[in-house]
């Protein structure tokens, strides 16, 4: 992998000539551990455990301090380690060495950093946000295979929850939360590092909240259950969604279920339809979105289409109504259509998908 | 809580007027959480789940996205509920209708987030950081409870983890992902909703890094097993690391495993006898360093003496040589000092204890 991350930094490096930027200095995590295998998450909000300079002359440094120093030298050329004490004023006194204009991630430090790093003094600061991100956002050929075992994964973890529902074994009646526990040990048994995000398990009325926190409630029979899971594998994270039928398929409420989900799938398979490399986020979305409006239920869809997937559960692109960029080849992104209604409940269901020459392939 | 959360905005918007802030723009997530109990932890890293405004006037905003306006009616006043579509823009209307001088929290925003807002116009931006820190510093009689739950299962499992070394349970050649995993479990099943902070399980020469990942290394035998963990329980965070031997008692590797642990031990104990309000981080940590110093090992002690724990597990007072403020009653804060060695390993011991009138009470 060393040289994956070398390369990734050289084509960082052609897009800071462009920006005519004398170094770039990294501190969003994911994008630290993107172009250098180290430490792919912070200590903590807020704290970080070390940032990578990118030079004009590819001689880059890794900036950590103590706590991660013994880390970063099995890792890096030990002469271009640089252990901080002070992370602001360490870490001026490295980038005057690298030139003058100096790019950051705007969006990547914080206001107070950015302010005590340019009251320093001798740095000329200069926003130069997603640089990397632009990198992330088309995967190689490491990235997708390390993707596909994600969402195997997942897949596996789906396929065993299904067969735990319609053999009975997951019975209405269990708390929210104990289903998502399950649902996180079958993915840590089974080889994944983390969740990608916390689980969704949410039972009835709570389907309808998009981003609904499992709870005290017991499964209901008769109800929607909505499991959105995703586990982080390789590194790489995964992200589906499936909304399940809970007891007896008949009567007026499974009816109603049975015509959301009707809907909704409809919806993701006009997405699916209509995705390839040249058509817009926007596009994508809109596709989804007719079929809802057709049936008259568009109000209900309330949040976009999708967004990429990669080392983060979030990231770019997204599908929505904003998004006029078109979609690349190497692109990975959700396409979850979803239908929620307060008074009764919601069905979501998310495919990722990679997109490649001509359609579209489900991961 | 609602009460006790409403009491802890009238004690900030004291502190507010005293700054004579118009309102102040809540960002952090823990925050947030700590002002409202609204969603602990933020959707993604640079993906806000929503922001606070507390006002001069006591009527505060739940400010949040479509995803959360649901769970946010739930909790808050539903005509304080302001559900943005662009975060900017939106946040930068609603707070023109608060005033013109904004307190906002520079080191909870981006850089790029806070350019953003203030090229909106008509704002007096003003950095306004740790105002609710500072607040959270002092724990009250809620929190020390739900502290105390969360030590609780930590000793638990720590107890758990002694009887299984001891009764031969643990043995040599086990992954220390796998233990990790099992220490995982152990918290979840017993009532934490999450872990504190991965935990740390290192073995051998791994033990010499503070912050040592898990890895496939196995855990070896006469050679110590460092472990660091914590869960998160009612919503608090619990710290505790010890240090084990595995293997015989005997011979000249336990010899010096038994000398570097009594050191750190005394070390440890020495902080403990000099700690209690009016005493500063820095007196705690030179007590701990003294001990060391006097056996001529203080350059294997490579980090501070401790942090504050609560909501986060690092959060302020710092016990190190640069904090001059006092200890108060009602702080909360872990006692760790370590020895490393990068060519044997290392032990670090740590207790996290309340500061009480006349001394610490170890949690």
């Amino acid at each position: 992998m060393k040289e994956v991350y070398a390369g990734r930094r050289e084509a960082l490096r052609r897009d800071m000539r462009r920006r005519r930027l004398d170094a770039l200095l990294v501190s969003r995590d994911v994008n630290r551990f993107y172009l250098s295998g180290f430490e792919l998450h912070d200590a903590q909000y807020n704290e970080s455990s070390g940032r990578l300079v990118i030079t004009g002359d590819g001689k880059d440094w890794l900036a950590t301090d103590s706590r991660y120093a013994e880390a970063a030298a099995r890792l890096w050329d030990p002469d271009r380690v640089f252990v901080y004490k002070n992370d602001v004023r360490d870490i001026a006194l490295l980038l005057r060495r690298c030139g003058c204009r100096i790019g950051i991630e705007a969006r990547g430090v914080s206001l107070a950093f950015a302010r005590a790093l340019g009251g320093e003094g001798g740095l000329f600061l200069e926003a130069a946000d997603g640089l990397a991100e632009r990198l992330r956002h088309i995967k190689g050929p490491e990235e997708i295979a390390a993707l596909s075992a994600s969402f195997a994964l997942n897949h596996k973890m789906l396929g065993w929850l299904e067969d735990s529902i319609s053999e009975g074994r997951l019975s209405p009646g269990r708390h929210e939360t104990d289903l998502a526990w399950t649902i996180e040990c079958f993915f840590r048994e089974n080889g994944a590092t983390e969740l990608a995000f916390p689980v969704i398990a949410a039972t009835g009325k709570n389907a309808a909240l998009p981003h609904a926190t499992p709870g005290d409630d017991r499964l209901e029979a008769e109800a929607p259950l909505l499991i959105d899971a995703g586990c982080r594998l390789k590194n790489y994270c995964s992200d589906q969604t499936r909304t399940f039928w809970l007891g007896e398929k008949s009567g007026p409420a499974h009816f109603r279920f049975d015509r959301v989900y009707g809907l909704v799938r409809e919806a993701q398979r006009a997405a699916l339809a209509v995705m390839r490399p040249g058509v817009t986020g926007r596009e994508a979305y809109l596709a989804a979105r007719g079929v809802l409006e057709k049936a008259g239920e568009a109000q209900a869809f309330t949040h976009g289409l999708g967004h990429g997937v990669g080392l983060e559960t979030h990231e770019a692109p997204s599908l929505n109504v904003h998004n006029e960029h078109p979609l690349e080849a190497g692109m990975v992104v959700t396409v979850e259509p979803g239908l929620y209604y307060p008074d009764w409940g919601g069905v979501r269901l998310e495919y990722t998908v990679l997109v490649e020459e001509g359609g579209v392939r489900i991961l």
